[in-house]
């Protein structure tokens, strides 16, 4: 009888508390571990994607950016405000005779 | 005697150092996952942030940007290259008579 | 010998089964915590970066964006559409004798 207690104790009782007990722990130690690595996470992630620009020129009424950067702005010589962008990268001032044509040219990038 | 020694081997001895081992063990596994899952996710979050521009024209002095969209710039016809934006997306030529206006227009976008 | 039968069955085999089981669950249990975690994780912090953009004015022709921001283009007095960015946040308007210049500004930041 003695035994029979005891064989009950080991495999019913303390193996189903001690399981039940251990899973909270388990389960809110992983949620707390996961928790704080995506919030460092997430703070170090969005400060490094940052604005990079950069300005291009040459003679004439074209230039191009960078591979990877789009144009966000022309500046013409002779004093012209009338420009268009072709194909998201590339700079046309369209007054007569330009002498020469810039681009502002931006991009998104990870710094650190 | 023999059962209070087998009691007490299950009861207390065995387990604590099962605990205790499998504790780090588990510790260990999960710091792992956790780290080897942000890193690989920080490095495709942070390529997927881009900038996305378009160009948008219209008659006239005024010309809006589409929804979701900045106005990083704007150009106008007859030459002119006097303009302010109003609202954050809106462009505005401020010369007399202005035939065109066109907008470049930029925003944050998620790719892949 | 009965008891070396229970001693057996408590030190040797349900210990290997019931760490091979558990070892399983958990496993399962914290690949599917970190694949939700992070999942949310990564539509949340995409959605956070936002382009930011301003305009800046001043008289004369020269005028500097905030701290933190770029240029992304700059807008001249008297129609003048020739002018260069220097340092990545002024703007320089060329035409002679310009009454005013602005510089439309932008950055990345994040939202909520």
């Amino acid at each position: 009888m003695m035994k029979v207690a005891i064989f009950l104790l080991f495999v019913v009782l303390i193996p189903s508390q001690y399981t039940h007990a251990q899973s909270c722990t388990i389960d809110n130690a992983i949620n707390l571990m996961i928790k704080s690595s995506t919030e460092s996470l997430v703070s170090s992630v969005l400060s490094k994607v940052k604005l990079d620009c950069t300005s291009v020129s040459a003679r004439g009424a074209d230039v191009s950016c960078p591979s990877g950067y789009l144009a966000t702005a022309c500046a013409c010589g002779m004093a012209c405000g009338s420009w268009d962008i072709r194909g998201d990268a590339a700079c046309h001032c369209q007054c007569a005779n330009i002498d020469w044509t810039s681009a502002r040219c931006c991009k998104t990038r990870v710094v650190g």
